[in-house]
């Protein structure tokens, strides 16, 4: 049951309890540098584009106390992230509370960091705004392909007059060409909307989108193959807002869309995402004051257990390629 | 994204965020008449009726405080009930919380008068024997049919020697004449109940019982088309009791039967009531102070949403008829 | 204990139950306009301005339904400030969630509005920088004078590179010249600071500080007489930020400071104001996603109440004057 | 520290833990008469009454949950109840949750048995009502004083319609005649009321009343002997309405009154009563559904704790006298 | 509606409201000796095994109010387990909460009271460590059969140096001779794990192993049918460890492991066991502390009903044989 | 604002928000020793000798959390602790879950690596028995003097059979003579007790007993004069239970005595120790499953930064003796 490893290894839970020790991502050594690390978990406390309900800035401290309960061995496929990949929780992207431009500039420079050494960065919002300075450092090179979890398009335009909010990321995602409409797919959107059709951009630009109608229709593992067929092969990036489950699951969030998909359903199709060239992943919108029962931060910690189990794979990958 | 309309709209999300300004049901106009209004949504803050846990006196307050986070297209079906009808909050009927009999008249002459003015209503309890007044006045000229979502009967005779009470609204609409049991079909029954056979009235009369075995062995789309049937044609009144819902999506009702259908298994159901000459509605047994997570009251916020979409469409069809 | 009156009233308690209708402040009336009011309760739903724990953009809302609770008599003073007085709630004013100056200025001529129109304006927050524009209205002829109940001086400089935020109104509005500093009195000031002296500005302008210290050494009699002293004849504001009471009583809000006031303290303190000339106040800071046992709302509720009290005192002076 | 004694006495907390075993009053014996006891603790599980927040009908099941937590000797006094007088847990008295009038009969009858077997009533309500039919039992043969605790006079007419609601008790009481209206002292009133003279009855008829207003300027052993002095000598019952808490102390209550007295304000209170001729008391209005801290259970089960000890004292003086 | 019997009963609910009386489990009457009885009902407030989150010694408190809820009859059968069984609450076993071999022993001896009285022992935890000394009991002349419902193997060895702990007790029944291996089944087993196998020992004994993957693929009904076929004729004993559940639907216990099997999903497994030899059962896991919503004792409760209602089949079934 | 100094800091909250990077104690850094550290905060995660209400294992973590809402000045007295003492958080003491003594030994020795850097311990339970293995190290070459905050006299002998648990530190520590009892002072004592005198000890010992009945007499100032008197000269070790304070300061705590000293008087009496020769100091049984609303866990925080001053200023008096 002992894991000797040269590499960054999670407190051992038969000898370090789980309530105990200063709750990081998943228990894994706080690191302030990339150097060396596979795997970079870091926080991105960050809420100003949020236009109703707010608090996902204190999402990353939550989610680190809850990552506590996991272990460090996924029960359905019997691999560990931590094996052999190198993951650390790089602590919390700079913010500023108060300023959105200025926020997206230094988170942006912080991922550009992670990924010079090399490290494919794992973002835990905050908002979903966030995904945006997360797309453009992992898509600078080479607009990315993206599997969108998510109850809503995200690809409104201005809202109360600003461009930059939690609704519009992947519309100015495509608009900057960091991130390639036909290669991105959004899965799960249902719910009330603002306008008759809140997904004309996705149309207009080419974005497939999977329905909540589709989703029960197909089922997880066809919708998986779906966006599996979308993004193809080459670099894609994972975005998953808690707000595509079921409210059951997420009731700690701003927008809750009754009708969605199991917490079963998601692991289901994240685990059919094994095998693709993933370059960065994100969960977001966990908003602890919502959350008075921890089952969205519990949610998003097992969601980033099993993104960390698909990017630990795509390093293997990687590597003996 | 605007809305140009004669009819009294909700506020528009976009200007008015939703946190803001009085709550009414769906954040729309609250009128003292029905006048000019096509459905008139109306509070009935009752809950003497009750045997073992009650709070239902406080549903219509949490419920239209809730209401803020819908917004006004059903991503479904890419139509909103505002564009064409005029939909109002009327405020809550008169009650009184010491006297069954005088509450049952006053809530009667209520609804009367909204009928009177040719608005369909749509109650929002209060428990479900506030179904018993409304049923009475949209079924005075002509017992109507009944799709009844919930987890009990309903059926029962007297209770702590009262005759009126949240287990006998249907029982005493049938005896009253007001409802033809013939045309009544009661979805999602299960749990524990007080005698070897709570059903005996509704077989007696003729009365269609789907039970939640009958519910998982059809599933959802084939049991709204059996209520169809059983309603045919003709007017019908659709009483939706949260506590048909499993208790994960709505703990906070007095009475929790595990083991119920989901949220998405009751959208589908009532989307699938489409085309029906539903005269009335009513959604009941919402109570906040069980109802710690607020997940109750979202979700049957979101079951009135259906609910105005589907009378919206009768009204349509009855227009162009 | 009928009230007969050609002014507005609440529901009547004894004929509408305080859980019934739409939740408006202390159940009294909405309207869209000022006119023919004598203190126009108003909302305002914006929280952009706090740099940690957000929320209040959902008080106005909470209060308004929490304030069901209220009766129309002063146990204390066996009046009733409805019983001459015209009091309504005239809803939010409108605010832009993204954008501070955008809504500073809205806010401003909404409460411009009011007070063309003769009311006293009761502000509803929302953040403590709502205190700004209120104060930019009632001060915009003279410079007010001002008794602040607070945990925190509230006149820091900038906070995040950010002029205009929670932490900054006092000392923007004595810049701006609509606050008299000489007439200024905070009470309640303690805790952790950010820097060795919070109150710097507050000497240097010769504003009035009593720290908690000085407040459980002279008690609230002796306290709000010091007050009194500082503001002297001439028109005064009162502003509450409710983190001002222990947390005890009020636990729901951003900067919880142990070691405050009870409510006790409070109602001695305000009844004591009785005879000023109060030409505005507001309470603020109440965070609803953080007051999970509603004991914020409760209290800002009766806080509102006595404010109310001694404006209505303050009119019937006037006119007796 | 092991209590031999011939009397039923609670589970001994150093053998049996105070987490286990089924929950009674004080984890005192369950009996089904009151035949050889001194002081029978019954539930009266009703608040048909209530006409606003109800819940306290699960007020004894939730009060004898949390008294798990008290041990056996009182640190104040070093005495204890269990340890001269026979103290049992009778059960709840029968009630009918839909009438009023049958309900007065049946705990009338209920609490008459308790009286004939020579046992004091300590009842444990449910809503303030309940009081009623337990003075009815004591105060049979001589109208008896009273010492009562509340924020409100409890002496209203009808209410709703309804003569007998939770607001009215001590007026029925006087107008039977089993209630001594010279040797009743009401303390801690306070807060908003209906009319502008809630307590004009109990002027009318002699009764006294210590308002908060008094309660702070005299402090508690005073307001005790001031209790003490109304009452005088002859037959004392002791009415404890948890709503005369301030309401951080007793969040779970209908009626929340800000401003009260504290927990050791009335522990104080309690214990300068000692000597009195007590021949009942009551502990009522904690409504669980209201109470998700438990402190209002918790306060409530001291404040139970206390009037056992007043009452075992009462108890002892008349043995040796 | 009545229920002559001469067996002991639970409280009528159309007599007693489920709101009144002292609460027992299934508001059945508390026995001190299992004499006459047929299923004893009892609890074990224990969790000293635990390794991370605690409180389970608060379940059986807990899920004796909850029980509250339940009424006689099982909808889905019609049939009772109280109309030809005598069913009690035999009160708690005893224990120590800081010593686990003594816990053991004690425990062992409560339950070989109850079996040497021919009734059958339905066991309520506390945590899983409980059911070893119940199987001690019921396997103690033969090795029994096992249906073990759970997320966890609790096959692990020792854990911070202690063999009894949570995740032991079915390594230590096997190893002890008490537990037939060749007739366990463990149905759910899902989540993060603390080893690359932590069912090492299940296999390497012929423990059949139904994973979540193989459930979701299978369904209940095959895998009850699975689960049959593994145990077989003979005694069987059922332990439910309500973390089998998925989390929405038992947040309260300490090792929550998302994207399990619902509560319907387990009424059916339940249901589909009724005719085997069932000699006793537990449930366990129920951490009141961590359940701040109730749902995981209401659904503890409500399988416990479903063992009853097998248990109770059985029983006539050895009768009529 | 800003603070320039060699010794390690907390994270600037004018730069890194409060609700950003991983949470520490007070948002000092994490430190694996305590070379050249002056106070060292470290958690005691364990609660294996708590006989009833268990949780505060999980303390340290949610303090930690909590801390993030303290700045670093103390508004009473204008300076801050982190100015001229280099204060880190140590992490975790080692512990094991199952085994008393194990754990009292590892924490021992975790301990007197503390004080072998010359570092002051203030230990962050955990229940009360932490108390005594750090009593253990700063008492090893002379018995301490003790300030004891504390609902309960903690002096028990055995319980359940075990002489280690939480009710017991202070009778372990005088036998051992690490305690000096002549120098031992306990404030707040109050409650239901066990037994008829839980005090019996501390005054055949010659330990001070303040009860609660002496504080409220004397109030904090007089009592912290006293408890300066008992400890005179030399060194004093300082711990505080959180059940000192009134539990509706503390609600999340195992053992809730009502009628205690607020906050506000917790803070006098600790500010008045100023001077003392403090040795080291602990704050102990938060239990964050019992702590729903946060309050005792933001109490607690506030008596560390309380400590940290008292401790900061003994180390400035230390270096200039």
């Amino acid at each position: 049951m002992k894991h000797k490893s040269d590499t960054p290894q999670p407190f051992d839970a038969t000898i370090v309890p789980r309530f105990a020790q200063v709750g990081t991502f998943m228990r894994c050594p706080l690191r302030t540098s990339a150097a060396g690390i596979d795997i970079a978990m870091a926080g991105v406390p960050w809420d100003a584009g949020t236009p109703n309900r707010t608090g996902s800035r204190h999402g990353p401290a939550q989610i680190r106390e809850m990552s506590r309960l996991l272990r460090r061995y996924n029960f359905a496929t019997r691999v560990s992230p931590f094996d052999d990949c190198a993951i650390a929780d790089l602590g919390d992207a700079p913010i500023n509370p108060f300023d959105v431009l200025a926020t997206l500039a230094s988170v942006q420079r912080f991922f550009a960091e992670i990924c010079s050494a090399s490290a494919l960065p794992l973002a835990v919002g905050g908002d979903h705004l966030i995904t945006l300075p997360v797309l453009r450092t992992v898509g600078r090179q080479r607009p990315v392909g993206l599997i969108h979890f998510d109850a809503h398009a995200d690809t409104m335009d201005t809202l109360f007059g600003q461009r930059y909010h939690s609704g519009s990321p992947l519309r100015r995602a495509v608009e900057e060409g960091v991130l390639d409409p036909a290669r991105a797919v959004s899965i799960g959107l249902r719910g009330t909307q603002f306008s008759a059709d809140d997904t004309a951009f996705n149309r207009a630009h080419g974005m497939t989108v999977v329905t909540i109608e589709d989703f029960f229709e197909a089922g997880p593992k066809a919708v998986a193959g779906r966006a599996r067929e979308v993004v193809g092969e080459g670099p894609v990036y994972v975005t998953f807002d808690v707000d595509v489950l079921d409210p059951v699951y997420a009731p700690g969030t701003g927008g809750l869309e009754p009708g969605g998909p199991s917490m079963r359903d998601c692991q289901v199709m994240l685990r059919a995402l094994d095998g693709l060239d993933i370059v960065g992943a994100d969960v977001n919108e966990v908003s602890p004051p919502l959350d008075t029962s921890g089952l969205t931060a519990l949610h998003a910690c097992n969601i980033i257990f099993e993104l960390l189990c698909i990017m630990a794979s795509a390093l293997r990958a990687r590597r003996s390629a």
